[in-house]
């Protein structure tokens, strides 16, 4: 398999979508770094625009589009953070974007998505009425199709943000992301192999959604079938185009349990003071659950987003 | 009544704590921007040590005991924010910390100040129980008094988070701090109008506990009798020293309504993907509780402390 993205394709999307999207701060927080023995950058893409780093790939995606292409807008299938960043993308080059959403999404997030000015087609709850339904809006539309992983675009825009990382914290031993259809993690690899070769990647996975840990260890993608974890954005699978570049550059894919998960996230509300979704706090639980491994050492961790249900929260009863 | 802190000991605050609190970063944000119709700048000091302002007042009153006076310890009396902040200060000097505190305190509050190496000594929950206790241990050990707000060396250290403000953010408008014994927002005062002259500074209140309001309405203090708000850092009244640089300088203190508090607070943590207490949500609220009022402005938030109890958020029922 080849290595869809280059080191050039990211540098390319920083200049590109950098007029678009927030430049977001570095955080460090005394109290994890003893938690941890090691020194901790987060990278808050928590604060991005969308509450996500998605609107990076987004951004990017909409702005490669030609005139012609662009003038019949953009589609793709999501119920989550994806689609809400490709509505404002969208929004932002003026054109229409089409999300298809399963009918029993939660009212929040057709809401969101909506309120970006999305248009949304409602298919069932299925992957064959998804699939359908989209290839439907696509065929009436003549919509492009920007899928939120295994995009070359997507994946050279989620670079961007490790890009920066390094750019601003010169030194890391290690970086560490999530990893769900490895969009973010393989666009990661490129950035991080490109402005720091010295530094070890590294990915971080719910237990109960480990398809890419068996997956690098089996050198194919095994896609998981029952992601039944609170880390909403990491339920996906692997990608053909991202698993590739995964295997080449990440050294090791590290599982959590979902308690870690919870504690962590509620580790950095309490004392970073800042708001992130469960799947920005999978990176953190995997370095807290390896005593000694990271002890030292300089890690840029990726505080992938913020999105949450303020009136769910998982330790609340 | 002369007013106690000039600029010079706002300047001097700032180059003496410098090296033991954060530089805070200074955050934005478009969905609030177009609630407000106002350009906001946010202070966040909920990122400061012990996730408060107050590190900077108790770091400025511990740096200037004299050896003598240090090896004797600091004393006051407070549940709260300003009784940590006291403790850390106190440890980075390495010198004692007596914070008396009602024996019915909550737990969660009690070990925080134990567990940043203070000495804890309790009295029964009445003010008189509290002053004699105070006085008791000032006493026996020699400690030093650190009040919370009606302290020169206080005040002079408050005032060096809208310094920093200011410094970054040229050509606000409006600052508009929340007040309670008034330290921060005298502090604020004295800074904003050494810095810059032009600024119109506000303050913003609990109805609950709008003594600051009436004071300033009265021209002498009128104590709040039963201040029952969800905004914990502000049911104290404003003090001898506070209440004069307030008359003069604080142009006018908005009140806001407990839901407006709630509904800021929870705005804050939804867009902004910070964690903020609830008094630090009162400027907030006031701002949007007064359409128009602030349109087309810079105004310059300070959002005061992130320490909330995440087992008990207001909205969640």
């Amino acid at each position: 398999m080849t290595i869809a993205v280059k080191f050039a394709d990211v540098l390319d999307a920083a200049g590109r979508i950098g007029p678009f999207i927030h430049r977001t701060p570095i955080l460090t927080c005394q109290t994890l770094d003893r938690l941890s023995g090691a020194r901790l950058f987060f990278k808050c893409e928590n604060f991005q625009k969308v509450g996500v780093f998605k609107i990076r790939g987004a951004t990017n995606a909409v702005s490669l589009l030609s005139k012609d292409e662009a003038s019949r807008g953009v589609a793709t299938h999501s119920s989550g953070n994806h689609a809400a960043a490709l509505a404002v993308a969208a929004r932002g080059r003026g054109i229409k974007a089409y999300v298809v959403m399963p009918r029993n999404a939660p009212r929040v997030k057709k809401e969101a998505v909506a309120g970006y000015g999305a248009e949304i087609i409602f298919c069932e709850p299925t992957l064959e009425s998804r699939e359908s339904t989209l290839a439907e809006v696509m065929e009436r539309t003549g919509a492009s199709l920007v899928h939120p992983y295994n995009d070359r675009r997507v994946i050279a825009g989620q670079g961007t943000a490790a890009m920066e990382l390094c750019e601003e914290t010169p030194g890391l031993d290690v970086v560490i992301a999530p990893v769900g259809g490895g969009g973010l993690l393989s666009g990661t690899a490129i950035a991080v192999s490109g402005m720091s070769p010295g530094t070890t990647i590294l990915a971080a996975e719910p237990e109960r959604a480990d398809d890419a840990c068996r997956s690098l260890k089996a050198g194919r993608i095994i896609p998981v079938e029952h992601p039944d974890t609170i880390a909403d954005g990491l339920r996906t699978s692997l990608g053909t185009l991202t698993f590739p570049i995964i295997q080449k550059h990440v050294s090791d894919i590290l599982t959590v349990s979902e308690e870690a998960i919870v504690s962590s996230m509620r580790l950095i509300w309490e004392r970073m003071k800042v708001v992130v979704e469960p799947s920005a706090a999978v990176p953190l639980a995997a370095i807290l659950g390896r005593p000694g491994r990271f002890s030292g050492k300089r890690v840029g961790v990726i505080l992938s987003g913020g999105n949450v249900d303020l009136d769910a929260l998982p330790w609340v009863r």
